[in-house]
This record gives C-alpha cells, sequence and structure tokens, in this order.
C-alpha cells in the first residue's frame, strides 16, 4: 500500500510566497502530494493555479466549507488539509474541517484570540487528530540539536536567555505606500492587536520555548510604534521570569535598518552555553566552562538522534529555511503514516512538531504582552 | 499543454545520497516529474525504489539500454534522462541516450578522459540537444550575482583570482576502513589518474570560469597524496596564468580537517574585489576602491535579473545547497520547455546552467594538472 | 618650557592589573611622566613597586594625605593624581587631591553613592579642575566614529538601543575559592549595593551615552543572584525610556559562560543602524536603509576628526584596549596641556574624555536600577 | 642596581610612523629607555624630536657614525641601537654598530642582499651580541601559541600551509601621485629586486617558520606587476615543497582592495589544523580530527608558557599590534638583562625574538622568489 499522503489546501494561492512554500516543504521527501485546493476566494486563481500544479479540477474547490464537504465524502479522500489564510480566518477554517475529522496544519500566528485557540486546541485533541502550527525554526536541525544538548544535562540548568529577531521591512511606512503584507499586518481589524509581538514575537516565544522547555511564569513588555501614524507594534522589549527562576529577555523589531531575518537565541546555563542563529543556522556555537568555545557544524559533529533525523546532506552544504519548513511536514507527515497503520495496541505518537497547543501558548503570549504595554508595561502573571 | 516535463533517471539509487539530490533539484519547482529510472544493476532494487517514488513499473528498466530503447517508442517518453552514475560510466550511457536524441543531464565530473567529454559535446551541438553537467555552485544566486557585477564593470579588469576548495573527509586512510565513495574515489580503476582534483578541484575550475569568463593560458599543478598508501592525490596546489594577464591560485584539499565543504573564490580587480564562501552561500563580499567594504545579502540587496531569477525567500531566509542544485534543474527545465514550444524562427536558446562544453573544460583542466604534476609541477602551455 | 606633564598615583600597586594599565595608558604617547606614587597601604610595597619604575624615592609615600600634603608645596608637583584604588575609597581620596587644587583622574566606577559622586563633581567645577573617570570604552576610535556619525544625523533620530555585556569569569562561585577581586566585588562592604550592574552595567550606561546622548527618562530593572549564596547580582536586565521616545535594553552579566568582555552595541535609527564590538573593535558596521551594510574599518575609511585624532595605525593594524585606555589619557593630557599654557582670553576647554559627570551618572544609574530591583523591577522615573 | 636598559635610534624621524611606533614598543614594560638618537639626516629634526622625547641634546647625533664613536665610550653608554632607516642603508649601520659591540635590533626587511645579512649574522654571531630584526607578527600571543600547539604534536605532522597576506594600498599607481612610501618601495635603486614579495612576502616566510619550523627545501614562485608602469611586484603566488614532504602556498598582494592588512595562515596536520588571522588576532581556531572546532582565545582558555608571557590583558580585552610589537622589544630587553647580570657560567641564552639569521632568511627567500620568478615561475632548489 502506497504510504504517500494526501493532501488538500486552503490559501496560498499564486501570488503568495508562503503558500509555495507550504507546498514544497510538503512535497520535499515525496511523503505528501497535493490533491485538493481552494486557494482563493477567486475561482478562477483557485482553478489557474491548480492547473499548474497537477490537481484533477473536480478538487479544485469554491470555498473551504464546499471542500470539506465533498472531501470527506471521497474514497480517495485528503489525509490532512493544510490552512495558509490570513491569521483572522484561520479558526473558522479549522474548525469546518476538524469537526469533519480531518488532522490539519495550520499557518502561524494560530488564531487572534486565544479562546479560539484554545477551542481548536481541544477539539484536536478530544477527537485524536493530528495538529500542527508551522513554526519553521523548530525544524531547523541545530535547533533541535541544542534542545537535546540542554535536555543532556550539559550546559547544566538554565539561567539566562536572550532572544532576538530583527528584521527591517517596516522600518519605513510601506503599509502608505502599496505594500500588501505591512497593509494588513498593521491593521488592527486583520491582525487583532498586534504585529511585531505576534508576526516574529511568537517565533522567539515558540523557538525558546522549543529548546528549553521553561515556562514564562511573569512578564513585562513594552510595544512600541515607531513609525508615525501606525496603531499596531513594530518593535517590542519583553523581560522574562520563568518558573524555576531562570530569566530571559525577548527582542522582536521590524524596523532594524540593515537586518535580515536575525533570529538568534543565546542561552546561559549552569555549566555551559549555546547561541544559534537563524540566518548561519547550519553551526551552534557551544560554550563550556573551562574548555574552549566549540562550533558545532550540522553533519560534521556529533549530533543528537532527534536533530540527524532532520539533517540531509553532508557537513558544509548548506541547508537552509525551507528545509527546515519541510522537516516539520516531514515529521508531521511520519507521524500521520503511523497513525493510518497502526493498530490498536501499537507504540506511543512521536510529535515532533509544533502542534495546536504551541500555537495557543504563542496567542497566549503575545495576549499578555499587549495587556502589559498597555498598563505601561507592568508585569503580568502567567503561571 | 501541460507544460510538467517528465525524465527518467539511470543510477542514484537508494543508498546514494546525490540521487536523491537530483531527484529533489528536479521535483523543486514542480517542473519536472521522474517517470522512468534504472537506478541500479540490481533490479530488484530498482523496483523497490521505483515503487516507493511512485514510478510506473513498466518504466523500471533492468539497464539503461533497455531504457534508451523503450523509452524512445514511447507517445509519453521522457523528455530528458539524469545521469547520476560513477564517473567511468557517464560516457557510454551519455552517448546511447544522445544517439537516441534524448536530453541529457549529466553528474560531475563529466568523464574520466577528455576525448569522451569531447565526443559527447561535439555529438549533442550536431543533434542540438540539451545538455548539462550539474557543477551545484554556478547555481547559486550570489555566484551568479558575483558573475554579473563582474561583467558590469564594477570591479574593473580582474587581476587575480585565488580560489579553495577545502574539504576534511580523505584526512585518515578511511577507504581501508570501509567507507565505499573513498574506495572508488582513490581507486584509479573507477577513477582514472585523479581524485581530488577532479572531484572539487573541477567545482573550483567551474565556478571561476563561470563568474569571471577567464580562459586559461598556463598552468604550474602540484598533487600531493598526503595519506600513506594512496595512488591517487588528495591535495592539490595549482598555479594559473590567464588569457590577458589574469593571475590564480587554486588550492583543493580533502586532508583539512576542521573544514567541511569551503569553497571559497576571491577576485581582485582593477576597481574593486569581490569575495564569496559556499557555506555562507547567501552573502557576497564587495569591496570598491575608497568606500567601505559592503556585505551584498541575498534577497535584501539589489540583484541583476540572472540572480534574482533563481533567488526565492526574502533576504535573511537561508537557501543553500540543494536550492542550487535545484537552480541547475529550474534553468534546463525552463530552457527544455522553451525549445519544445517554440516555432522555427523563435528567439535564441537561454542557457545559464553548466553543459558538456563545462564539463569537457573540467576535464581537460584536470588532465592538464595531472601531466603538470607528473612532470614535476612544470608549467604546462593550454591556450 | 617642556610639554611633558608630571603625575602621581595612589593605589595600582604591583599586584594591580589596572595600575599597569592606568601607567602604561599615561605613558603611551610621552606626555605623562609618572614621578609620585602612594601604591599600597604596605609602604615597603609602594617602595619597591616605585623603584622598579624608577621614582624618586622622596616621592613614594605612606598614605595618600601625604602625598596630597608634600606634593603641594613641591616646585616641580605632579600636575594630576590618578585614582586606583577600591571604588570605596575613592571619595576621600580624590576630595582630598581637589581640595588642595590638584587635577583628578579617577578609576570607575567612580564612587559607591551618589552623593559622593555629586559632591566631588560640584567641588570640580567650582575648583575649575580637569576632571576624568575612566570609561575606556569611550576612547575606542570606532566608538568616536559611532558618536559623530549620529552627530552627523545619518542614521537618524534613534528609535532603538541594544547594549549587553557578557562575561563568564563569575559563573561558578570562585569569590569561594580564593578569588580576590571576586571576593570584594561580590562582598556589599566594599561594594555597597551592586556588583555587575556597577562594575560592567556602568560601562554601558556610559558608552551609550557617550555614542548617542540620550538621557534616561525611566527604567526597569531586574538584578539577578544566579550564584548561590551571593547577596550582590551576577547579572542583570535592563529596559530603559529615553527622552524624546527611543527604548533600550541593556543586559549585563558576569556569568556568561563561553564569552570574555563582550561588550556590543547596536542602534537602530529612523535612516539606518550601527553596530559596534569591544572584542572586534577596529569595525564598526553600518547599515543604511537601501543599501548594503558597510563595514567601517579603523584607518582605511573615512573617520570624522575626533575619531582620527586617537587612531594610530594605519588600517588592518589591530588597535586594542590599552590603546583605548591611552586616548583617554591622552586626551586628557592635550587638554591639560592647553590649560597650563593658555592665556586668560583663551579658547574653550576641549573636553574628550569621560569627566565626573559621567562618573555621576553611571553611580546614579546603578543606584535606579538596584531602586527598581528591589520594588520587584518596577519602573523608576530619572529625568 | 636598575634594570632599565638604555637605548638609541638611527631613524625613525618625525614624519616616521614605524619609528614611533620602535619607540612605543621599547617603553611600552618600562624596560628600556631610549637616551641617544639621530633620527634624520637633517640636524634640526633630530634636535627637534630629541627634544621633544626628553633626550639630552648631546646624546643627539648628526650623523649615525658620530654616534657609535661617541656612545662608545661614555660610561652610560646606550645597551643597544634601534636602527629604522630605509632598507638599503640597514647593512653599514648594523655593521658600525656591530663593530664597536653594541647589540643591535634592525626594522624588516634586514638588508637588500643576502651576503651582507650574512655577513651581518656572523659577525654578530662572532662578537656575541644580541640581535634582532623585527618581524612583528611572530610576536602576537597567538602566533607562539599556534608554534607550541604544533611542538607539542597536537596536530601531527604538518601537510600543507596555506599564508596570505592582502593589502590594497597599491592597487591604484598611488606612487606617481606622491605617496613617498610607495614612491621608495616600487624604485629598484631603493629596493633592489623586491616590493610587495620583500615588504610582506618576508613576513610570510619568517611567520610561517617561526611557527611550523619547516624548511623550504624548493619554491616556484610568479612575481607580477598589475599596476602598469611599475618594475617591481606588487602581487606574487609561491608554491613551497618543504623538507620532509609538507608542501605550501604563500600569496602576498598589495592590490587587494578592501583589504587592510590580511595576513592568515592556516597549517593543516596529519591530526588537526590552525589557522590564525592578524586582523583578529586574540583568537586562534584549532581543528582537531573527530572533535568540533575549538575556538582559542587569548587570556580565556590554556596558553602555553611562551604565549603567556606575551599575553598581558584577561580574555576579551584586545591586544593588538603595538603589544606584538611591543613584545618581540621586550623578550629582546629582557634576554639583554639576563646577559648583563650572567656570570660566565650561567645559563643558556633565551631567544624568542626574531634574529638576524631569521633576517637573513627571509632576504634569501626573497631572493630566490625574484630569480624562479625570472625564469619564468621554474622551480627553484634551496636546501
Amino acid at each position: 500500500m502506497s504510504q504517500i499522503l494526501r493532501y488538500g489546501m486552503v490559501g496560498g494561492g499564486i501570488d503568495s510566497l508562503i503558500g509555495d512554500v507550504h507546498r514544497k516543504a510538503a512535497a520535499f521527501e515525496g511523503k505528501a502530494k497535493i490533491v485538493a485546493g481552494c486557494f482563493s476566494r477567486h475561482y478562477d486563481k483557485t482553478m489557474s493555479l491548480g492547473k499548474k500544479i497537477g490537481i484533477n479540477p473536480k478538487r479544485l474547490y469554491k470555498n473551504y466549507h464546499e471542500m470539506v464537504l465533498k472531501e470527506k465524502d471521497r474514497e480517495d479522500k485528503i489525509d490532512f488539509v493544510s490552512i495558509v489564510t490570513p491569521n483572522s480566518t484561520h479558526f473558522e477554517i479549522a474548525k469546518d474541517f476538524l469537526d469533519k475529522n480531518f488532522h490539519v496544519i495550520c499557518d502561524k500566528p494560530f488564531t487572534v484570540k486565544s479562546k479560539e485557540a484554545l477551542l481548536l486546541n481541544d477539539l484536536a485533541l478530544k477527537k485524536n487528530l493530528l495538529n500542527c502550527v508551522t513554526y519553521t525554526y523548530s525544524g531547523y536541525p541545530m535547533v533541535k540539536q541544542a534542545k537535546e544538548i540542554i535536555r543532556s544535562g550539559e550546559i547544566g540548568k538554565i539561567r539566562m536567555v536572550m532572544a532576538e529577531y530583527l528584521q527591517e521591512w517596516l522600518a519605513m511606512p510601506v503599509e502608505k505606500k502599496g505594500n500588501k503584507q505591512a497593509g494588513w499586518r498593521l491593521d488592527p481589524v486583520y491582525s487583532g492587536d498586534a504585529n511585531c509581538i505576534a508576526d516574529i514575537g511568537s517565533h522567539i516565544e515558540n523557538t525558546v520555548s522549543y529548546i528549553t522547555g521553561l515556562k514564562i511564569e511573569s512578564l513585562c513588555a513594552n510595544l512600541d510604534h515607531f513609525v508615525e501614524g501606525r496603531v499596531l507594534d513594530d518593535n517590542a522589549e519583553v523581560l522574562v521570569k520563568y518558573v524555576g527562576g531562570a530569566k530571559g529577555i525577548y527582542w522582536c523589531t521590524q524596523v532594524a535598518i540593515g537586518y535580515n531575518n536575525q533570529l538568534k537565541i543565546r542561552i546561559l546555563g549552569e555549566k555551559g552555553s549555546l547561541s544559534w542563529e537563524q540566518e548561519n543556522p547550519n553551526l551552534l556555537k557551544l560554550g563550556i566552562y573551562g574548555k574552549p568555545v566549540q562550533i558545532l557544524s550540522r553533519g560534521r559533529d556529533f549530533m543528537f538522534p532527534m536533530a540527524l533525523k532532520v539533517s540531509h546532506l553532508p557537513g558544509g552544504h548548506p541547508e537552509g529555511f525551507l528545509e527546515a519548513f519541510a522537516n516539520i511536514y516531514n515529521n508531521f507527515s511520519d507521524t500521520l503514516i503511523v497513525e493510518k497503520n497502526k493498530k490498536e495496541e501499537q507504540r506511543e505518537r512521536i510529535v515532533d512538531f509544533p502542534t495546536f497547543h504551541d500555537g495557543l501558548k504563542g496567542v497566549e503570549f503575545v495576549q499578555h504582552c499587549v495587556i502589559s504595554s498597555k498598563k505601561g508595561a507592568k508585569w503580568i502573571k502567567i503561571h
């Protein structure tokens, strides 16, 4: 029996960069094949993209609800759906697919409101459906390596986390000059209360949480809107206290001229430290007390099994953003294939991909930051 | 009419890393679909891989000659073949496919002997067939950017080229300890007269030639075999004089402990300089006389159209080795699609991918280096 | 008339690293010669160092007060004194020398309490005496270059400052294992309320203030003591709001395993950004909107006069910490030499070295951080 | 008895950058004091500099020969002389001082002709006088560390050396536009047969020789003059075979736009590798087979005694070019102080500074390169 999964996509039309990324990621290891889609509110656009990528026109749908209804009755129905629409629509679409028992992958940020995220998470749990929110950065091999180094105890108990995410693209008022993405991201109608802290701050929260396992106890956030006329934030500073005594600094900004997409995470432990940078993702800096700093290189140096599983090329052959994204789809697909084949009594589910629960945590984090900032950057208790 | 090309593959079986790379590269943009294969001398292995990746079993062949004969008579025959076998077999396989009018992509190094390369190149030209040798590094956007910067005259006439390629994997006698690839690469029966200079020295020659357009006038090469017991080289130093007065230093080594796959190319011109490193491929260092050094970043800074065409993600979202490989397949596919659709009188063929002619130059370069070294690193006249 | 200044030193005995640094810095340009000293509470130690470095034994004193009294009556009395004793003694010594009209250089942090700093600053102003607190990092040419770039408006109005200072030396409880410096720095008796934020946090405050000219309006600080048994901080996170709307993050830590002395300052403006790192101090990264990032190199690229004055060697000949320290002494000496020679009506005093006023600001900053932290990292209003 | 040495200087006048560097280097540790000088052919210039730096006017001389004659008869005569004149005059001056039994420090390159270098070396040996040629780069702590790591066997027998030295300052015909130093360096009357290979190629030869202890068996050199109208080289490529089987590539250039003073040395051994860069001199990259690459940091990580002796500041407090220069003077001074104090039977002389013998090797290396290049980059046998 073929192990190639079938999936459908909602959103991610012909002009969508991230739609193309999702499709490449799904296809990367040949484990999932797109067979259905509703890529746009405009049916002709869905048809034209669908044709181009070879989808049976009968499975190109006018709206997502039609897709749910028609797919659920097919013999060869999709195994899962990927939702790549603007954030504010994730909730209703995901709910509809879950209701009809489809596994779901959803782009991030998960939802605008945390109660929506909570509801989706509960629903997926209750129905025992696989669920994923595509936080890319947990897909990098060296991020997994960092996680495992910490779990191994090599750097000891964590004391400090410094995580930063610097972009430049909103340094000028581009939303007033026709940049569409800037337009909706900075518009509260589509984005709710937050822009920068939601768009990239949530990546910080997720990646730190993934690597360290730390839970935020309280935080103090300051959201700025440096470019005149903005209602939503384009920069944020957050101080964090974790359960157990560690501390953290999160900084995300979209007004950092000269920086592209610099997510950088440094972790200080009682016995050592780690540093990883997204723009040079195949390396991981490891400092152990009393030893020279070591530069771990993906594919050359020792890798834990979880990191090795998603490392494809030999050392020095750079793997990048798309490979990290593909690793999320790949791990999701592997889990789903096992599920489909497994008998009742079988082994535990392996989930090394970000889930709705992670999505929920992200939405909550953003809301806490917004509240803290509105109160004048006051400390907010969380756990 | 569908624009998705059909292709077959010879070699690249289930244990072959590079076979997987070729297939991912071909599939990357969704422009070519594998529909036929002869992946191994062992038919069961071909069958098992073929099944796994969804190929019609009728198009899984026992040997490449059967594939040529059967495919040529099919209505839906393959548009091109990818040859991913050990070097010494490239010649006969490529010739067979060319004879029956198939377009051909061949892994590098192209052939063992230059007269074989010459013959294949002539044959492809005579038959007007598309031909490609997969020198990966010319597929990187910033390599194309470097080429175009030079062509624009921004750094002036070239004076010096320093190109180095450092690997570690043959620093110890791993060929005696069961490393299969080391085994055949260091065995003259399979590899002819050269190992390191052929395997990675040819990449230097190709990438420098691609970027600069310089022709080698004469060279002086010294091939070393540092690890005891080796007949073929594991390190080489080459001095180069180019037509027109520029000079070059090429250094390739497979005994560089601590280095993975560090191809680095520096070019000094009369008005400026360029530096590019394969292990951090999204950046390009540009020095212009009288100005601070500039760090060009793929996706952020100005890119020439040829480089922009193969740059997919925004700045700071790393693209790596596989994307570079895919760009070669993609440019090849684009050219082939245009060919298939074009009418007699139509536009010139655009060839921005490495061809058999480049493969031939590579084989000649290696042979000249071998001869020079055998004569005691004497200068050899070429052009 | 000879322009070589004479100076004396209090503290900085034979085991003191920083004493040696001060003496080398003073001697570097040959503008100041040490002629008197009270290096230790133990007279024999003062004698032995004094002899070694060629000081007239009559000018080696048993205590600082004797030095003040005897020097003030000499024809060839010292032009200024350098105070290199533990912080808690700075106040009384500096006051004694100021009272008798000596110009004073004092190591940092200036004093333990802000009212002492205020008093000294007022006294020096009233008596029109030159005064300096040796905040090293403002002495680096590229720090001055950064200051002048900002002043020129090239990066526009400042939005964000991120300044960090990472050291490793207190990551383990070395104060319990005989590390003397750790001992007194972590002992409230000698260090008052603060360790890390005073020792290196004050450098952040000074360097940022020097480069940007920004005034802190309010701050929120969290002081940690990660190593068990410590009363004083070994790590601190500070959020800052500046007058005028800019924001800042300061992070200083002495538990960062794998880091030596990494002071790094990033500044984001409306038109561009700057980044400087103390461990690679001859470079300055400049990002201007719409242009590739530029790497300014001391001695190669354009330097403003203030930076050029303290840049000695051609580009690529690294200048380091000691040269930065020497630049402070050199600028102080130049100003003093002009003072000594100037007539009543003459030109304004040029002060490009850190003063008591800067020292005072540093002490106040530390106190505000301590208060904020004690209140649970609450926001504290300053200006 | 005072241990402060007295020295005199020939050359290094008020406009000479390197004269100032020598004086700062000598004064750095307070072990040598300048007391005599003949800084210029113009006596008034000597007088004015001498006065400025506080030298007794009686010991400011009209020419070097007068200095030799008068100093030799003084009770308090100089302990050594520093010769900082243009290369072509080193021979006669050094000989004069040696003849009268003065120890000598001489700037590099040592002499124009190797037979002069040989004669001086023999003379110094015969008279048992300390002699030094100031090859700066052997003074860096991490260069000494590299030497000791190799001596310890940690990276095994050396296979390959790649050493490069890139400068930009002669990329344009500045010698025609009033650049004085370019003028004489590129003029055969003052510089003999070689410019770039002598000025900076000799640094490569010395630093590699110092670190590795390798002897050159044969070489093949190509000297270029890329800028029109030049008679002497501004770029050179050299292939090297060492006694014992190791190979080397040396590349020096003064036409590398965008590069300041980038001396970089990489050494590949049978068990590991080392890499050091002059522009970031406090780090040393160490690759050991089977381990992650390590970044050794001066002052933080383990240092061999020879390296530790010349490392002054804690880790992360950068030491630069001047400190390296000072280390040469310091080691020379230490040896001389021991000599002065030692009794007949006493311990061996410790010589960790570059000597006339090193200077001689440098001059010979340059001559061999010139000869090889003139013969069309033929291989020249040396040892």
